[in-house]
């Protein structure tokens, strides 16, 4: 790819900058990454760590890139013997391992001007080829020479490169954007959690306003489930080893585990997903057709070990809890239970207020049999239930894609791709058809002619991980969560002292209608207190001041619209009581 | 005491029958235990654990016992020397053994008729003092000699020993309600929960209709305590080693604790109780007089090891889910919040069916200084403390007792103790005073007047561990619980398989009112339906016929008043949605 082409010469640029400014530079290689290049120096004029360099440095070293570039340096390739290589890098140590290591007798180098480097290639012929304005030099980090801590530490400089300008400043807007959305930053400012050193790293403490949103999110999926014929049960967090052995997933899962616990003579460990308590449910009793499709749902705790550096807000968590469910069905009803389930995940997609093939769209995860290892082996049942969950979705019209190889080990899946705003895409929701669950557990059930068989297991979220959900929907919604999801809904601002009281009684009807209330009554300006509640994203303020009093009215504003007049209490809260159970 | 006498004297009368019967017999000890007595017998004539026993021997020996009682044997106390004693039972190994470890050099023995036992006494003066109904030979189990593992298997005989036969039945009466009330068996009978060996022992698995009795419970104090004006708050089910360190549980309380899980650099443990969580929250951010009182309240998982062989059904286990809160306040607010609490525990109670004084009383929990391992030494504070509770019973009018050396190590506190069934009294809620939290996590306010304070901590729970709760409400109900807690509140029983229409139409009025609803469309018999809904305990059971079709009614049925006649549906759902409401 040109793009890369450009960006891999820019790594030399900076390198040849970097010599031409700090002489004693030492230098160490210059990859290629996503959107942009680094180069990792041992700069002796500064400290080790590369902390004594500064933003000024930076756009010195630009400076003179740039400088390099309107010279129309050429870039030229040549071959030269190892040892002739040792020769011309003899005073660069980090190029001598690097020559030392390589198996081939020649080594290809690049000169451009009076830099030369170790270099496979490809690279511009010319340095015109580059617009001078379409990069930018990032930021400055220690990186350990070949990323290990006892080599060392070296001063990497990371630069962003684009086709022009405009894609430069487009990246740069996106960067912003994203800053914006940053569920981190935002659930920061509106205080919605927090994490503590002492309870541990990945293990998110939800404040009074963050807990609003998860119990609001919790209690519409139990509702909207149950009303959907689910069972919604409760089952404990951890169990012992061998259930995890039974289910196949211990050892091979174990990596992503909790470590095990020896409580007497049981070792126990927590979950790190649900599926095997809900088979020890459907185990309790012997079952029969009649009770099928046994549709198990619980809000269920699990806990799994992520590496310390993934973990990323509300997002990448070391524990979760997962709408989770397992629905035990005949064969035969796969298709209508799967058809069912898709219905819900539009639903909830629908409330959290994302559109199909907009916001998300489908995907149809399928397995490779060729691949044994990661592929449980049986052709007819694989092609039976990919049929079913193709036929699904051609039959509900929903456009889709098919992902060879995306399957889970037991069955094919649906999953429902979600967009973020940068356009990226991630699963968010999955069904999948489980058909191994039930030899690896025995699960069964006696059908209405007496013979006992085996049923096909269900495997779905809904709303997913409330704590990644709600960290998508921070993003999604800037913060901006609708009246039913927000911590606050409405602002109440007395003008003065002396509207207090009349203010406590609007905040007292409201709540007894369990609208989330506040009362701004600090000593602040109006045009303050108003500006305060932008921030925290309320959705509707409230002022009351003389006329409003005297009038028994209120004058109402709204996040999105302003200032909406004055009118009456009683219609401010049939309209919100509206808006909220419409979920708006 | 005169009954423990005779229990002691029974148990001689029982070795003696045992004698005449199985004259190779060898005597192990005979003990005075909680109503009644046992022996430990060597039977070399049964098997060794004591299975080759049956109920007809043990008749078999209470018919002699009684013959030997009617005999007016006289128990006769001698003391003979060691040699001696040694001479009297040299065809016993067992007291040989006990003769050989006793420090003294004269022994007591009992004589009573050609029955001699090493025994230190007291005992009657003749088996004249028994009535020979007042006792009973109950069960056979085998036991370790002197209770290792390493000894070997007797074979032990209970026995219950009253008064007389008056106190013995009513002995048998309390045991056969106790029984009908046992949790565990009530929650087999109506499907409530289960446990599984895959899972672990003490946690419970809860089925779909014991997960609706858990949810309402749930909701309900959620519901009751946001009211109230507390934070329902989401923490992690674990926490770093390190703030149990600093909360001073660490390593004191560590047997009753999970073991450790190393992830990573961090210790981790599976928290067995919520409060340094919640400080951790409270510490988030500088607060001030103005965010006081600051009232955090939790559905928290707690993690507790206990014994296998103390586990019981729901109402001990090693997992369970606390409805927990802590009161962070002024000490100046401490008895207004105090009484607040108390007001909120009454509310639950009664919603929960029990009386003040009647199911109920307080306990005031006070420290005791002079024992300065247990309590925390700070006199004042104590003394403080004590008088704000005190106060707020005396206050309130609630007759309450007061129990030193039963508070806190850290303050006094509040116990609500609550009586079953049998008069045994246990601590259900409890609300504590805590004056020691907040140095040990330097928790402090900035006060009106700017300058810095430390506030004090309440602890309480309000309906204490669900699971706990749900084992009392069993036990106390009979397992009939109240509309609002039932899992199924109506079943709906078509006469004929042509009513099965008209029943589907009822059904889904009813769910539409989110009425819980079953329908009973088997092929069997209403009386037989009916018999199963009272099983069931089932609320209330709608039966639909020509009759009620062609009218558009129903015939209702109650659980405790039987036949109510025919009513309209509407009428029908009204009644019902005001009895889940009042929670009757």
């Amino acid at each position: 790819m040109k793009l890369d082409t450009i960006r891999h010469s820019l790594a030399h640029i900076m390198a040849h900058a970097v010599k031409e400014l700090y002489p004693k530079a030492k230098f160490g290689i210059g990859p290629v990454i996503e959107n942009g290049f680094y180069y990792d120096f041992d700069l002796p004029a500064t400290t080790s760590d590369g902390s004594g360099f500064s933003v000024d440095d930076l756009s010195r070293i630009e400076t003179k890139m740039k400088e390099l570039i309107r010279q129309n340096i050429k870039f030229k390739k040549r071959f030269v013997s190892k040892i002739e290589a040792k020769k011309i890098f003899k005073n660069q140590p980090y190029k001598i391992e690097l020559i030392k290591e390589l198996k081939e007798k020649m080594v290809t180098i690049y000169e451009s001007g009076n830099f030369i480097d170790l270099c496979g290639g490809p690279h511009i012929k010319s340095t015109k080829e580059i617009p001078e304005d379409c990069f930018k030099l990032t930021k400055i980090a220690g990186a350990y020479w070949r990323g290990s801590e006892k080599n060392k530490m070296m001063t990497r400089i990371y630069g962003v490169a684009f086709k022009n300008k405009k894609e430069l400043d487009n990246h740069f807007e996106l960067i912003k954007e994203a800053e914006k959305r940053d569920h981190r930053i935002i659930g920061k400012k509106l205080n919605l959690f927090t994490f503590s050193e002492l309870v541990g790293k990945g293990l998110p403490l939800f404040t009074p306003k963050g807990s609003i949103i998860r119990r609001e999110l919790e209690r519409f999926i139990v509702e909207e489930e149950i009303k959907r014929g689910y069972m919604h049960i409760y089952t404990p967090d951890l169990a012992r080893v061998a259930l995890y052995e039974v289910s196949g997933h211990y050892p091979y899962y174990k990596d992503a585990m909790y470590p095990v616990m020896q409580v007497d003579e049981e070792k126990l460990i927590l979950r790190p997903m649900t599926c095997p308590h809900h088979y020890q449910l459907y185990l309790d009793a012997p079952r029969s057709y009649r009770d099928l499709p046994f549709r198990l749902a619980e809000l269920a705790k699990q806990y799994r070990y992520e590496k310390s550096g993934e973990l990323t807000g509300l997002m990448r968590v070391r524990s979760f809890c997962l709408a989770d469910s397992h629905i035990i069905c005949q064969k035969e009803m796969a298709k209508e239970e799967i058809k069912k389930v898709l219905d819900l995940i539009e639903c909830v997609s629908f409330a959290l207020g994302l559109e199909k093939n907009k916001n998300y769209r489908y995907r149809l995860s399928l397995g490779d049999l060729k691949n044994a290892k990661k592929y449980y082996q049986d052709k007819k049942s694989w092609l039976l239930a990919e049929n079913i969950l193709r036929d699904v979705l051609i039959e509900r019209k929903s456009p889709f894609f098919e992902a060879k190889g995306e399957a889970a080990f037991y069955g094919p899946k649906i999953d429902i791709q979600i967009k973020n705003f940068a356009g990226k895409e991630e699963t968010a929701f999955t069904v999948q058809y489980d058909f191994l669950a039930s030899k690896r557990f025995n699960l069964s059930y006696i059908d209405q002619d007496g013979s006992k068989k085996e049923p096909i297991v269900i495997h779905r979220s809904s709303i997913g991980a409330i704590e990644r959900t709600i960290a998508f929907l921070l993003e999604h919604y800037k913060g901006a969560l609708p009246l039913w999801l927000s911590p606050v809904q409405v602002s109440i601002m007395p003008i003065a002292q002396r509207h207090l009281i009349y203010s406590q009684g609007i905040k007292n009807a409201l709540e007894k209608e369990s609208i989330r209330v506040e009362i701004k009554d600090d000593n602040e300006t109006l045009s303050k207190k108003i500006r305060e509640a932008e921030i925290q994203k309320i959705p509707y303020v409230v002022v009351a001041g003389d006329k409003e009093e005297k009038e028994q009215k209120i004058s109402m504003r709204s996040r999105e619209k302003g200032n909406l007049g004055v009118i009456s209490l009683r219609d401010f809260i049939e309209k919100i009581k509206k808006e909220i159970k419409e979920k708006k």
